[in-house]
């Protein structure tokens, strides 16, 4: 960092939805300075070409991907590179003496043999799977301060988490039982063209995909299991909505004791209380995810079905901010001492 | 009925979704003709002035509900009523002699109680709840074959049960831990308007609404307790999914014994083999809600999770044919001992 | 022909939008049977495999492109392939002794010149350009009469057509004073994948494409010159609307004479009296795409503004019905003799 | 306005989609405080029971219409109140000294005759005709400063208004020619409930509305004819998309001379030079809807067609931002003498 108050970043992956998205909110960032943002694909072009609804706001034409130079002009680095992409590149960057927060799935689970079982890509060191700090901020904030490499956490688990932890912490739900069906837009599988993005394959329609399958499940159990101290397995399900952003993940649970709404919200707010971006419903109140669109806000609400005796846990995130580039930002404010809401204190757009 | 090969069918509630979905397919079935479409709100009006799509199509004007003149002009009534007003309307039409088959809620219940106590109105008669025939066609289609009045599923269940009962019946699953994660497009609640069907606060929006608390969750238990021969209770939840037809259910159950997808599959087509509206998926493949759209088809996939002994169910309906109304046409078709898909070969519309 | 009542068809390019909705459509018509579903790209596959909403329904494995072979088995074949394909297959299906109805843009313009300056492909043979019959049905019906090979109008010209000759062949409307905004959803480009049907891009977005460039304006201008008797050069946008099925074109004319929405309205219930598939609105009252959704119905209505002595006529189809595969069924009933609406009388799925 | 930098303003109709969008607007102005938000139908409740996005970010009550206690806690009120409610509001609020944007047609056309004709409802006092501004900040912009009382335009003009000044302004196009066909998303039509703002009506469907009649119409005539210094007559169409923000207004005019893309882009390049919330399209290139979401930017393309002599102008807006709630932001920034981007250096949102 240099000596004085701006940061001075770089973004690689400019030209994917998280990227463009890292850019997007940085431009308002009271503390932080684009100097470069770079694509492999398309260096050298104005990133506006590709992305007119950036003209007259990002002027600067792409850069390609070299480290050396990164280090010239930035003090850190967002890698919104896909997986097996960041695996390579996050290396170089650290080299080079570089900051990284990285958006990919390839520094965020703890042992190399579970990524290459999930994610079909050679995983990376051991030694930089164990120095990535996972940045799962409303759990692990204070574990990123001061780091140099943080992984942020994947979409799905980011709502399931932020759902779960409080509950699975306090022991009231039986760790064993744990159901997750989540649901998500379409903008979270990239901009790359497939029959799976295409328009009128998607539109008015809803699909279940990978299930059981999804890359985010061993995520999701890895931090549940650091969580509850003791191994869980997670049944998962990933549906795609005809939407472009947001995630909404139901989980089911049976209860350990008589636990009522009332108890859940007052658990859960208790548990977040000084962390303004999760947002704990009124009984009888569902959240939606248009609810928390464009805005790093994750909320959550509850339904207690005493005929069943298991509960009911909703949770809306905005996928490209909370679930990517709002995360990224929130871990790069603790990572610098910063207020955790800065540059981020958007309200959601509605409708 | 007529003397004639063809019957005369009236549809009350020809305004709404169901009603004109019912004009829709009937228009082309072969062995009916609609002498009677009845609205008590636009009764004197041609039904092209609310629909446009039906212009020189349906030429003739909404008549009034008057059950007299009903049995004048038609052998058989479609109550396509909301409920509350099938309660009312259902036992006059009886009473002049005309067959009904009844798209509302109000005759699926066996028990007058529970129904008062999820769907808030007085209960019909208990001798009517007894004599309705509950019309789920690909499990109980032999015993709507000759009655006079067939209560129709419910969108919801019809996707669930026919998920469900195969694997119920076989035993191969805990009845005690099912939950079902059901997603309904927008026209599931009718033309009426209010901010829940407003464009603007849908799309681009998924929400969760009544969980734990919609109505169709007594006709899933009653429907399951029926065929377990023990009493079943369900976690139900509904979401609104930013689309206009389809229905997904994604229901998850403990597995009684060490069942492969093989073995669902094999089921499931066996259980089927005669049904032709029932598609069975291949092993790694679900079906998506497009895939039936605009169709009489229930199509339905499975995974099965080793490692949590669960099964995940996915059944996919179009809500306006399977879920109402070209149900309901299957259902005469079968009371009539016609050839249960006359006048239903549709092909799905896609993309 | 077979000596039968049923016609034997093949398709080729069985695995596009076109293809599909023609095996749609055709399941269900009573004089033709589909013998053949043919694709380059697929060939020995089930088609289910790529489009799983027919499964059960065509069982058939996809046969590749071999003319001879065709021959064989079908008596016409339906070429729903590229432009630029269509140019080199059609020659050797009529080489070979197959009537053809030829869906791609390849054999619409009489002029070779101008078919390559737009389309940017060497041209067919001028013998073939001349011997191809343009099917715009409800005007130049009796020319397909009997013919062995007609080239099946374009969607944007047939919804602008419809509602444009009418009007200039009666000499109400300026000829040089045309301009054209046209709308349509994004089936309409094919199913290949680009980033112009990436849904996160289309989604909640209305954008205009080749303005003053598309392929469709000389066709649009060869039908009118011939019409009118008179050289006409259009003003034409095109713009691509976030929904899968659906064409409007927005037409405005100034006025030869002070003509009003009546007289439009008898002018063109007159010129389209025998024809059912174009229905003319009441006055005040416009067309939506969505009333002709799934259906082979092009909808028009007018506005008249005395202020400006212009006259507003709004034109609907769906784009892959009436633009596309259900024109070409109607131009083989009448090229076959056969009723018109033969296998083709669906009401508008709504909604 | 107190002695502080910051200024007092109150929101009336905070519960319609322009208040709200106000409320998300004003929360990161840095020289305004939101000291009260109003509603006539909802006063007493939290906003955030309407509004859950605003949960724990405005948690005040809605207060009741009394214009004597605004004046008491603000200094400025946004009247984003429907046509007819405004006319009689303004008045008693400009009454007790406060300041107004009206959000409203009520004020916006200077002919009260003219007025009654197209809204049907009696116009305001033709004094407050006469005294209120028009605010269309990029052409009327030195007009706003100081003074007490703004009319916001209507989001068709602001689009329309944009894409053709420039042009009219130099004489390059025939004023008698201009055709305009605009679109726009549901949420132009507010939040209240019919059957036109349905979500089972609305999408998969494009329709128009208002042929000829939409009552932007005389605002767009009033202000070109001031432009032009001639009276100004348009055909003008209005058309709803499938979407919930955005509007496009796509033009048509003959052209005075042999004018190229190139001098287009040069002319309004010129003309908005010192506007930053006007971008003007490189050749060949046409802004889409989404390029401006959630943001105050209005982009404009052109097309020239050296066939037909003709240019045809593209303009592109947030309806509900530089339509709406982000222009009277503008104003008020304009109004105040400072900067007139203050608050509203937002990125567009993409995807």
């Amino acid at each position: 960092m240099t000596d004085t108050n701006t940061l001075r970043v770089a973004i690689v992956g400019s030209t994917g939805y998280g990227g463009v998205e890292l850019i997007r909110l940085l431009q308002s960032h009271p503390r932080v300075e684009i100097t470069s943002v770079i694509s492999s694909s398309s260096a050298g072009a104005p990133i506006s070409d590709g992305f007119p609804h950036l003209t007259n706001i990002v002027t600067r034409n792409l850069d390609g991907v070299n480290p050396a130079e990164i280090a010239e002009v930035a003090d850190l680095v967002f890698a919104a590179t896909p997986s097996g992409v960041s695996a390579k590149l996050v290396p170089e960057l650290l080299e080079v003496g570089l900051k990284v927060i990285d958006l990919s799935g390839d520094f965020r689970l703890k042992d190399g043999g579970i990524y290459e079982q999930w994610y079909k890509h050679p995983a990376p060191s051991a030694e930089l799977l164990e120095k990535a700090v996972y940045g799962l901020c409303e759990v692990f904030g204070e574990e990123v301060r001061d780091v140099d490499f943080i992984s942020n956490p994947g979409c799905y688990p980011t709502a399931t988490l932020l759902g779960l932890i409080p509950a699975i912490s306090a022991g009231w739900i039986d760790a064993s039982s744990l159901i997750i069906d989540a649901k998500s837009g379409v903008s979270g599988s990239g901009r790359g063209t497939s029959l799976t993005s295409h328009y009128a394959e998607i539109n008015e329609n809803f699909k279940a995909y990978k299930v059981n399958k999804h890359q985010h499940i061993p995520e999701v159990e890895q931090v549940l299991t650091q969580v509850a101290g003791e191994p869980i397995t997670v049944t998962f399900t990933t549906h795609l909505v005809p939407m472009t952003r947001g995630i909404m993940s139901t989980m089911y649970a049976t209860l350990n004791g008589p636990y009522t709404e009332e108890d859940f919200i007052e658990l859960y707010r208790q548990y977040f209380k000084d962390r303004r971006f999760v947002r704990i419903r009124e009984q009888g109140v569902w959240p939606a995810t248009k609810e928390v669109s464009g805005s790093n806000y994750c909320d959550i609400g509850f339904a207690v079905d005493a005929r069943t005796n298991r509960v009911t846990i909703i949770s809306v995130i905005d996928n490209v901010v909370k679930g990517a580039a709002g995360q990224a930002i929130q871990n790069l404010n603790l990572m610098m001492g910063w207020e955790e809401s800065l540059g981020l204190t958007f309200t959601p757009i509605y409708p």
